[in-house]
């Protein structure tokens, strides 16, 4: 039976993920027996993760506490809801009431439900571009026109971003708003200077533009400093979508929503008919973790230092096999944006380097909003070891010089 | 700030849950050190859980799968999808790929999924009246039109459901999908005869239509025949949303949609950028609880006999309190429907259950697609101790007394 007829038109917005087919190659290849170095996750390191810790928190919970097999309420746990709020005040500088903070089914759930209050088929929404791939695709599937304003080494290109604005303006193209992550940015990793936030809450103050900012990594900061959007937020222009996800682990799926007003409350509403709650028990390990001090024991002090080991590893590796080449060089996050020459296809290059050498990355073209980016790869340096990345990368100039 | 003109037009269709409504005035209540005795939730009973039994897995998989704190696939750990189609073909007698076993988050993941596939705003989409209030919400979120069919002691009456569908087709309305709970109903907890069953399967192929099949309750069988349509469907009409919420807990978020063709496909690119992929640490335990024999072993060996003694103790405690009630006497499900009588209010009767006797039952109103079911309130045995049913409805049986 062919079932083309039943799909909603809307279907026809939802574009594959190159995210998702590089995953399912190498799950193949690996099927088949092949052993790969994978540079190509969003994850962090399941051995930088106090995983019998957590193992313990949740034995203790689910044999303790009733509730923690049960539904929460569509919004959150009350105690997760007010140990975040006060997390978010002593880590990111700025005060919510808990009543703004909502649970969300990690990072991802947080930027769909948004968008989902937020967008209208044909609205305009400006991203950085390159960005993260799921975003951009949630937002397309919920009709939005995306605009991309390019990045440098100081993140969002601010005055391309206001010539932008001007330019929609004059069209009466209404910009909904802007979506960016600021610290650590997915894909490229550069983090955006302190000016250029002034900049961009300038810009969105004078143009009426929410800001929904995106702040994953700002946890995974290595050195240098990265005020949250929202701890300069004086006029509440900006809705944050964060997660614990690159802390805990991007498996237990706790993220939020900080937002006011009309808009927490259509978040609110539209929840419990998309996800019910967050999964329970893992809320009860984060408020767990948060609560006993974990995240300062384990995240700040092992965690931390253990992905900036492994960023300068993956740097000190580019400049030693690949000194030519253009790549950013991270602050914050878990990416490193690798440039191939001019002109060449990223793409391509990813699927032979996984086939010829056994390497996984992730070309960085589905993350760009046009056609620039084709030469681009994403290579992630939180999940491989050490060992792996410095293999990876020499496997990777290997090729490099093969065919350029 | 304002956000009014921010916010989404669709925005306009999201609408409150009259369940969230009634959770939030009982959290107050409780918050202020009211004791209440619940009827209200949708929860299975934690204690009916193996909760240690689940807290030692969990313990377990953290500490010795790296995997378990990092992303799966959007479609899901591939042992988990195996051990599913193992699992659906045991118990619900059909047998799947586990290529077309999809895990979403907690069943409402998987109605909200599959809305998204298939429904374009203005789309006719036919429901059980009254039916799940998450699902009504979720789908007219999306813009859908529903279209509700009476529901009788033996389920959907398929003769109106004719009726319709001929007068829609006759409008030139094009219905997408039937919405059916055919087991165990929410709210009104009445089971599908296997008459009806085919009757709705023959009605789907001459309307060339398809049937969504929300499978939640069909674990919670104390007696009786129902086969699952979409055992008794040849033609692939069926579509599946499943879950194990009931068995595991709500709280873990592990479901399931069993689809195929482009359906499937569609499902599996959308998904991704909405939640990434379920709970990784509830799909382990989910697999391991499955994997060791554990639904037969703690599920219905004991769980079941459980939920039916809850089940006979409601059912005695109405017949003794309101011999002259009308309510319904489910062979499935967690919920009795019971009646107030013509004309009466369910929204004040529950609330001054709340106020006075500090009761909560949820009333049936919202779940009703039209102005029906303005006397109905609906009743949950399955988390409530035996004791709390008994005082519960006697409470209520004077609420009852002294207004009717």
């Amino acid at each position: 039976m062919r079932y083309d007829k039943f799909l909603a038109g809307r279907a026809n917005w939802i574009k594959g993920s190159a995210l998702a087919d590089v995953m399912k190659k190498a799950a193949e290849l690996k099927a088949q027996g092949r052993e790969l170095i994978s540079l190509s996750a969003g994850d962090p390191d399941p051995n930088l993760i106090p995983r019998e810790v957590l193992g313990e928190l949740a034995k203790e919970i689910l044999a303790e506490v009733p509730a923690s097999v049960m539904y929460t309420p569509a919004s959150g746990i009350p105690e997760l809801r007010e140990e975040i709020s006060k997390f978010l005040e002593k880590y990111e500088g700025y005060r919510v009431s808990p009543d703004d903070v909502i649970i969300t089914v990690g990072g991802t759930g947080a930027l769909d439900l948004l968008g989902r209050v937020l967008i209208d088929p044909g609205d305009a929404v400006i991203t950085e571009n390159p960005s993260y791939i799921n975003t951009l695709l949630a937002f397309e599937q919920l009709g939005a026109k995306v605009y991309g304003v390019p990045v440098d080494g100081e993140g969002m290109r601010t005055d391309i971003l206001e010539e932008k604005l001007r330019e929609l303006r004059a069209k009466g193209v209404k910009v909904k708003f802007i979506y960016t992550i600021p610290t650590g940015q997915n894909p490229i990793g550069v983090t955006m200077s302190e000016e250029r936030r002034k900049r961009l809450l300038e810009l969105a103050s004078e143009y009426d533009l929410l800001i929904v900012e995106d702040s994953a990594y700002n946890f995974m900061r290595y050195e240098g400093e990265a005020t949250p959007l929202k701890a300069m937020d004086k006029e509440g222009r900006v809705v944050v979508a964060g997660t614990l996800s690159k802390v805990l682990g991007t498996g237990f799926r706790v993220g939020w929503i900080i937002a006011q007003g009309e808009i927490r409350q259509k978040v609110l509403m539209e929840k419990s008919p998309i996800d019910f709650c967050a999964p329970t028990i893992s809320q009860y390990i984060a408020l767990e973790y948060l609560r006993r001090g974990y995240f300062e024991e384990y995240h700040l002090r092992q965690g931390l230092p253990g992905y900036r080991e492994k960023r300068d590893a993956m740097l000190k590796a580019l400049e030693e096999n690949l000194p030519e080449a253009e790549f950013t060089k991270p602050i914050a996050g878990m990416f490193v944006m690798l440039f191939l020459p001019e002109g060449a296809d990223g793409m391509a290059f990813a699927e032979e380097l996984m086939e010829k050498k056994g390497v996984v990355v992730v070309p960085g073209k589905p993350f760009y909003t046009d056609e620039s980016g084709r030469n681009a790869i994403r290579l992630n340096f939180s999940r491989p070891s050490k060992e792996e990345i410095r293999e990876g990368i020499k496997r990777l100039a290997e090729l490099y010089r093969e065919k350029f």
